[in-house]
């Protein structure tokens, strides 16, 4: 990342929550994204729900005062007796819920429920079939695998070898619970009018992906080293090939080059109406 | 869920982002968590960083107000111009990061970058590739499909069919890059000292899931209706057997019964020390 400011000395970042730790990571870490030019060693610790819990992570952190630091403490923990056992002089402790919590009382004119909140809890059991059954269909789908129930597709995904289609179709499935094929084009694929073999009946539902050909040399140097397949030349020529075939069967598509998962997943369903 | 308070029709919420909206999702949906007694339809409008792009949110959600209902607006927004634009009198909005930046502005003595934050972005190439490779792996050996590479697995879950295995396998590579090998515990597989086949060299890399026989029962229903495979005298047997195996081998375990996918992948990652 880019140093904005002087650089430093990596500080510490403790994410601590009463539950996963997964919303206390999210929050505390786009947070930190803001301060590029300071590095983070950074400790979730989830499943702090007892006053007892909190003053053995309390210990942790004043082991990371006494080595002179100042440790940034991001909590999610929602009761104020365990959070004030995390609060140690000398850290810094940001409170990422009750805050909120407290506008919402007020805006919404009812009080909390004293329950842990359980939003990741499987709670919604359709859900959980939702994500099963997504997770199933993309790895039965994955890489062009299997043509069959493309029908059911929410969307599937096309591109050259090694432009993020697997990691982008797992992503999906997972959060969203959608059915995401993914599709390779290789050499053959690259007919005079249409889309290639079983996708070409669904070229509504296809979407797909770019990236430089450099980036992708680099990354299929990774698989395979100094083969004509990780060639500058071969990667150029397909990618070439590749949008050509995006814009002929006006396929919307992306270059993931400078995208992470996260973002390209929600190109794609905004780009798909996959949005509810 | 449990109703807390009285019932209400259901309101609107906005999860508004100038990037992938993935931040504000996460909170504001852990925030809304904690009102269990109220309903909320959801919409997550991402990339939102400009006034214009804003005004025009502003129209949907002056729409809401028109109908009579208050919506409340979570927003990941950094830029103050573009808050301003979506902050329509009467709707809440609620600014998930922005006061938490000036509390960090002063805890750290530095001022936030003006560039959006990140930290969705694929900036870190080495965890692109990770995330990646992990997925690629993760898939390869779903369902106990490849023996292979079972060495520099990070954890291997088995448990018996339905359990949860593939989707927590699946998180786990996704979100943190882990190396996740799953292996099913079939009928055969219940040898009467250490663990089945290509897994018992490994037996401290792994990790067990069960659950309640009512819950695999209704679960495998749903893939093989009326079978011996989803009746309940077989998800019982299977799941005593399971636990049997994991307790003499010594393997933790837990049940993914009343679990979400992610707070699964938390006490495993918790229980095999998986977290830096």
């Amino acid at each position: 990342m880019a140093a904005s400011g002087a650089p430093s000395l990596p500080r510490t970042a403790f994410f601590i929550s009463d539950s996963t730790g997964i919303t206390a990571e999210t929050l505390g870490s786009a947070l930190l994204a803001n301060f590029p030019g300071m590095l983070f060693v950074r400790h979730t610790i989830p499943f702090v729900d007892s006053v007892n819990g909190a003053i053995a992570v309390s210990l942790d952190i004043q082991r990371v005062i006494d080595s002179g630091a100042q440790p940034v403490v991001f909590t999610t923990v929602k009761s104020a007796d365990i959070r004030s056992a995390l609060d140690v002089p000398g850290s810094v402790l940001v409170d990422l819920l009750s805050g909120h919590l407290t506008e919402l009382e007020v805006a919404l004119g009812t009080s909390r429920s004293e329950q842990l909140g359980q939003f990741h809890g499987v709670g919604d059991i359709d859900r959980y079939f939702a994500r099963m059954r997504a997770v199933e269909y993309a790895i039965e789908h994955d890489d062009g695998q299997s043509g069959r129930a493309l029908d059911i597709a929410d969307v599937i995904i096309i591109a050259p070898s090694r432009c993020g289609k697997t990691p982008t179709t797992m992503y999906l499935a997972l959060q969203y619970g959608l059915l995401v094929a993914n599709y390779p084009l290789t050499d053959d694929d690259f007919p005079t009018d249409g889309l290639p073999g079983s996708v070409n009946r669904h070229a509504a539902k296809c979407f797909g992906l770019t990236t430089n050909p450099l980036r992708l040399s680099q990354v299929r140097h990774e698989r395979r080293p100094n083969s004509v397949y990780s060639s500058l030349a071969q990667c150029t020529l397909e990618l070439r090939r590749a949008e050509d075939l995006y814009r002929r069967n006006r396929v919307p598509f992306l270059n993931s080059s400078t995208k992470s998962v996260e973002e390209m997943s929600a190109v794609i369903m905004q780009s798909m109406r996959l949005r509810s």
